[in-house]
């Protein structure tokens, strides 16, 4: 028996494919360990995408492990950002776009609840202050 | 002169139209004084709309005097859920659907984040062993 008669079975532990290039596997590492902080200390994180040499492969693939949650928020203020929750509970898919539409950044935020959706103390006494002119003024 | 030459105007300080029935005001009050109480104590609270006497006009006057906010989420669950912030921030308007479509209940949420938004630690638990899971498979 000849050596090119043994089949070769290439096990390639990293995802192969056109565009990836190894850098986001080891994001979901990170993601694991950012959750389970969360979990013990309630701090929360994010990691910038964008700031990372990832291709757009790099993040389909890490986008499609992450999968879908039930969770969908729009954010409409210079630009429309999007927070996504994913089949993780507590890692949410975070895009900013610019007023054209493009994408300007992306993070993957690790917490309960994005801090964009959080309404901000000040924010609230303006709005009761509002509310209250317009009651005074029924 | 006249009794019948003199102009009468009628001045309403409650809104009038069509299937208002003067329930919804007193609403846009009870809101202002659980805004204050979410400011001191922290404490959120919610108004079950299907639960009071109002009319599709009431629900829309509410609606329009409440404004419409920079945040939008949608919860796919059975059905869809909707949550909005209105123009008051901490005041989120909130919609459940059931399978087919049609709206379910309705309430007036107020807290700095909708209690449904809100990843439950135990979730996060789940999440992040499917993680590890999904990372000792790559």
């Amino acid at each position: 028996m000849s050596l090119d008669a043994i089949p070769i079975h290439v096990v390639n532990t990293l995802p192969a494919g056109p565009g990836l290039t190894g850098n986001a596997p080891p994001l979901l590492r990170e993601i694991s360990e950012l959750l389970l902080r969360l979990l013990e200390t309630g701090e929360t994180a994010a990691i910038d995408l964008s700031a990372l040499p990832l291709t757009p492969a790099d993040l389909d693939w890490l986008r499609d492990k992450l999968g879908e949650g039930e969770i969908a928020v729009t954010l409409q203020a210079s630009g429309e950002s999007t927070l996504n929750e994913t089949a993780c509970s507590g890692v949410w898919w975070v895009t900013h776009h610019n007023e054209n539409g493009a994408v300007t950044s992306q993070f993957i935020e690790v917490a309960f609840v994005p801090e964009l959706v959080k309404a901000h103390p000040q924010d609230v006494a303006i709005g009761q202050e509002y509310l209250e002119l317009m009651i005074a003024n029924l």
